[in-house]
């Protein structure tokens, strides 16, 4: 019997990018189920009650949660002669170091596009210095880990998708700020995995308008 | 050539028992030098310019950094017939899934030692919350992942040295609150690794306070 393979996920998530494009990356076919955060779906409720949050991949039945679990337990279900994780353990610490940098990351993200004024300055401030350390840790190397595409690329490339509404929100140039991480990022798009995975960043820039506004109605 | 094995480690922090409970576990020997976190060692600055913060294993001069991913680490370089994590992947998805949430917690812990009146009230109630979740959890098992003690158990079992500190400044009892997981801590404790990790709750107090005069007098 083949694998029942289901992630529920809300296309403007970070997170659930990641786990699509781990997916992908391993070849793996999934049925997607658009979740709405705002009515959220009772299998959503019923496989994550504790967060109650997407991404969810149900894998023949069963839950798995958090982004970075979930591309985890992909690489280490699906594909092994493709692996996102390097195999020695201090290489894998590392790569496992980077992505949680990139998880801490990500409230800064939420700052920089719920601010204004002044207190957007120093959280921008903030994510572009973020930036940098994850562009000194890249240095030369085409991908994280070197010459293969894998861990901490996924964890980090969906924010590719964010560049445009963040810098139109907050006035600045990653292409100016961080010129090499750019670089990776559209070598990252030239991969099907990604280029099918991450949305339209016109698109997400309209829908952090729509977000500020329901925020600001609450 | 024996391995050298060093934790840059901080008496009363729960991350550093983590890395000290694996070692152990794994019987690994290790060099613990314990770091002064007003004054840090070049050594840690130099082994962990990201955070600057202990816990760092350094194993034949290779820093691995962030408690979990020591603990990951540690799993997977010794002691192959004691592994803490399971061998299947969605269990060890789910093994993750509690360390992480357990980490999740750790702002709430420091909230409720910070604060004080009406707002360490709210605070205490979310963290009761959280240890009604990971008591539900636990269930009737021994430990977290069953009969074996694991990744889930060394994640959460430091905060037990911390219980007296946390009941002592907002007046409420782990035994009456969550009395399985108390059940559970004192099984724990009868592990040598995890009794010669844990420092004296009455240290730990006097710790927390002579801290609070610290962060007060800034």
């Amino acid at each position: 019997m083949a694998d029942e393979v289901i992630l529920l996920d809300f296309w403007p998530s970070l997170f659930g990018m990641r786990a699509k494009i781990a997916l992908r990356e391993k070849g793996v076919d999934f049925d997607p189920r658009v979740e709405d955060p705002w009515n959220k779906s009772p299998l959503l409720l019923e496989t994550n009650p504790v967060h109650k949050k997407i991404p969810v991949l149900v894998h023949n039945g069963k839950p798995v949660c958090e982004s970075l679990i979930i591309v985890q337990y992909i690489d280490e279900t699906w594909g092994p002669e493709s692996p996102l994780l390097p195999s020695d353990p201090h290489e894998r610490a590392r790569a496992r170091f980077w992505a949680d940098y990139v998880d801490k990351m990500i409230p800064v993200v939420r700052a920089v596009c719920a601010s204004a004024g002044e207190a957007q300055e120093v959280v921008t401030k903030e994510y572009i210095e973020g930036l940098n350390v994850l562009q000194g840790e890249l240095g030369n190397k085409a991908y994280f880990g070197g010459d293969r595409f894998g861990y901490v690329d996924v964890s980090l490339i969906p924010l590719y998708s964010w560049f445009f509404a963040l810098e139109t929100s907050s006035g600045f140039s990653h292409e100016e700020e961080c010129p090499k991480l750019v670089g990776w990022a559209k070598r990252c798009m030239q991969r099907e995995s990604v280029a099918k995975s991450l949305p339209d960043p016109q698109k997400v820039y309209d829908f952090m308008l729509e977000l500020k506004k329901k925020i600001q109605a609450q």
